[in-house]
């Protein structure tokens, strides 16, 4: 009303407003960097100022963010990069002659022999190339072509690209999309955003969040009902849920997939994360091979993969790729058009990406380094995983499934009535109402399981068990110590 | 059918099909990476199998990208990128004192101190003071706020975002968007991808490509029949044209976008880039607010920046940013949120960012070498805007604007109708068949002006300024022959 006054023109008000903007993005919702998220950053900056709290450092376990939680980049990887980035460094003697070799093989694929040049949309081809042997190695020598592989900014890029060309139709025709919950909240968020039917479908959490047709059965027949069921996610290694497949599952569902006709789209950007004993990591890939041809050449499919996880960790880098599988080459020519509006994938990921799939051979100067900090990696959050869920069962109120794989806990916890219609009365759902007191009180910042999805009445939190060790038993410890506080306030 | 044979089930064809897929995908399009670009890749090939050609080489001037055509990264900035990759650099004594300074500002605003970490959605905070202070140096004091600022995989990025967030309605309510003829056509791709009206305005070609308030409410007026007009996008310097505007027409600009309730969205991705002499560049925030606060706090407003252009030529990172202004603070809230679930840019096209708005300074050590190497770049560019236009306008039946700035040229050229003719029997547009036929015969890629809008009858082609001035020379005097060469055929 300002300008009223200042010129006498009627004030029409903004242009874009809550009720002008996009609805579809109003109904997102991405709960890792939600409410509880901003409060922890708020608190954050209060410590700074020198505000009393009850604890001196804010603990961020609500996202699956390895560096910010002090691990240490892998040398060889930085090396590399460094090279790249200023070649310069090529002439000195302070580099494993590996490193250099690795950097100029990358910097000569370049534009320009410059990671500062654009690269072709899909990827660098060479990096493409190694991509599709890596999965060769991986999956015991089924062929992969470079020229199904598209290289990505981090998986959630191939992912909402994935998603994007998939969805089409209006009304009961619209395409319906099938998710995990709990499930990771980029797919919510990226179906809400593209107008998609979301077809819930739900893990066994007293199965230790593990996958059953019957239920994805139940889910598909119910959603024919309002829309045009089309495509079917996975996730695995689990997110939130820290479950790993068994091949049979895997099977079942690549078999339920073809007999309903659906679009697999298989996350596996945890394919390094398996700790439990007896589990072991099964492409959906290789599976659909080894089930023969019936199913490897008619079942389509797109799996992705990350820099973000494994042992790597490497999440600001936005590396990723996703390979595509029997797929329409009509429809392969829109997606490379489509990629192609955004030019490319920022290329220092492109290059963190070669040197994953591609890392230090046993003959190579690297190669012990390299293998020795891989290890200590997934050593360390094997042991934190069994920590965690151990630390847990020992706390009346809270379950917990083994974390087999990926770097999360999604404990159950069991809420007092009382505490319920307290969270009610205070306007929040009640696992929201439990983190939020946890941060205020402890300093830890965890995600309540409602923004993962959950059975109607019971409640969660997901925690990473990235935290160094000592500090995780410190967590682990202060929710102990909170859990029954809480408990006690509201018996 | 193949599994038909071998399971006797009824094929029901693939899941993802031309039909099925993503209608608003289908209708994308992109001719900076279209058709002729992945010809140039294959004749590329072919050379390299030994195939005879009529030349060696093929030069790609079909795109912005500076490092691709032999320019040199700017040492300073490689060097911060290098120490944030490895910081172990940092003991090192090869980095002058401001490279470390600035990398180890960088890395202690990061998660870990690693780059490796996701940062906030938003971008880094610290990164985003920086910009906020870096334009109110250039815009001569004027306030800006690191709250109004988000970081972004590149320009395309954020402009993709804010598009998104701008589109609503069905039918005769959907949003319109304004967008300039000839255009940069990611505007048309995101505006296809999201089901936008396009409204097209046309710039003046016979005055150097100049924009008239006339032709924008002749294009406004037309579009208010079937469409609800709410967003006009100026790009300036101009891509494809390489015209600056005046002062006066931003202001104009501007007057109507607030007296017809437009946001605006001003895409200044080339504000180092102004080579003509009486040419200045001059960002839509400034002229904003001196126009004063009837215009300052009422108009709603995104401008656009990145690392790709301007003298830095740094593509491959993906490093940008955009500034809000006005906007409504309950939609800020939903772009960050919408933001979030993509988790993050990419950290080392963030770290790029800061250094180009916090360059060396006059007293630090890397000032001199820096400043000598920014001067150079810009001196040539400068040379080469005039080297082309003059060159182009010694062709009979080419005529070419000055190239004022940005690092294009976009001449006319007169094609024989029995060019045209023939053109229509290979089933081309008459100036795809023109790029096609320079393509085959003398290895030079080019876009056909169809790929951006042309002016119905009109044919041009985009050029970039980007080769080293020896092989631009080549580059102009082939362009030269062939299209001599191919009036004569025709005429
Ligand atoms: C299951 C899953 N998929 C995809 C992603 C996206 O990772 P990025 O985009 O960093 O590769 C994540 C990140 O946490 C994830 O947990
Ligand atoms: C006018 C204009 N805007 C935006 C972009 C996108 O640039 P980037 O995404 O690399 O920042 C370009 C690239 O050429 C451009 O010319």
């Amino acid at each position: 009303a300002a300008d009223l006054a200042v010129n006498g023109v009627s004030h029409r008000g903004k242009v874009l407003t809550l009720d002008s903007m996009n609805p579809n993005v109003k109904r997102v919702e991405y709960a890792v960097r939600g409410p509880i998220v901003q409060r922890a950053v708020q608190i954050e900056k209060e410590l700074k100022e020198g505000v009393k709290k009850p604890f001196t450092e804010v603990i961020k376990a609500n996202i699956g963010d390895a560096h910010a939680m002090g691990q240490k980049p892998i040398t060889f990887l930085r090396q590399v990069l460094a090279l790249c980035s200023y070649p310069e460094l090529l002439e000195d003697n302070m580099f494993p002659e590996d490193a250099k070799k690795r950097a100029r093989r990358i910097l000569e694929s370049c534009g320009g022999h410059s990671i500062g040049a654009y690269s072709a949309s899909q990827g660098i081809e060479c990096i493409r190339q190694d991509v599709a042997r890596y999965i060769e190695r991986r999956d015991g020598g089924i062929p992969s072509s470079p020229d199904n592989i598209y290289l990505s900014t981090g998986a959630s890029d191939a992912i909402v690209t994935m998603l994007k060309l998939l969805v089409c139709g209006e009304g009961r025709s619209r395409t319906g999309v099938m998710i995990s919950i709990p499930q990771y909240p980029l797919y919510s968020a990226a179906l809400a955003d593209l107008g998609a039917v979301q077809i819930s479908y739900y893990l066994d959490e007293d199965k230790c969040w593990s996958l059953d047709v019957a239920e994805l059965r139940r889910a598909l027949n119910a959603a024919r009902q309002h829309c045009n069921p089309r495509v079917l996610c996975i996730i695995n290694p689990g997110n939130p849920t820290g479950q790993v497949q068994s091949r049979q599952c895997i099977e079942d569902v690549i078999r339920f997939a073809k007999e309903e006709h659906l679009f697999l789209m298989a996350d596996e950007v945890y394919q390094d994360n398996v700790y439990a004993e007896g589990c072991k990591f099964h492409s959906f890939k290789k599976v659909l091979f080894e089930m023969g041809p019936e199913y490897s050449s008619t079942v389509e499919m797109a799996s992705f993969h990350s820099t973000s996880k494994c042992y790597m960790g490497e999440c600001g880098f936005r590396g990723g790729y996703m390979e595509v599988i029997n797929m329409d080459p009509e429809v392969k020519a829109q997606l490379t058009k489509l990629v192609s509006v955004r030019l490319c994938p920022p290329v220092p990921g492109q290059a963190l990406l070669d040197l994953v799939v591609n890392p230090p051979q046993p003959d190579e100067p690297s190669y012990t380094t390299f293998m020795k900090e891989r290890t200590a990696v997934l050593a360390a959050l094997a042991e934190k995983a069994r920590l965690t869920e151990e630390t847990f069962n020992t706390v009346p109120g809270i379950t917990c499934n083994p974390v087999q794989g990926a770097m999360y806990t999604f404990p159950r916890i069991t809420l007092p009535q009382k505490a319920i219609d307290k969270a009610k009365e205070e306007g929040q759902v009640p696992d929201m109402y439990y983190c939020m007191r946890l941060l205020e009180e402890e300093g830890i910042c965890l995600v309540p399981g409602s923004g993962f999805g959950q059975r109607e009445g019971t409640f969660h939190f997901r925690m990473t068990i990235l935290p160094p060790t000592e500090k995780l038993k410190v967590v682990l410890q202060k929710i102990r110590e909170f859990h029954l506080r809480f408990t006690q306030e509201f018996s």
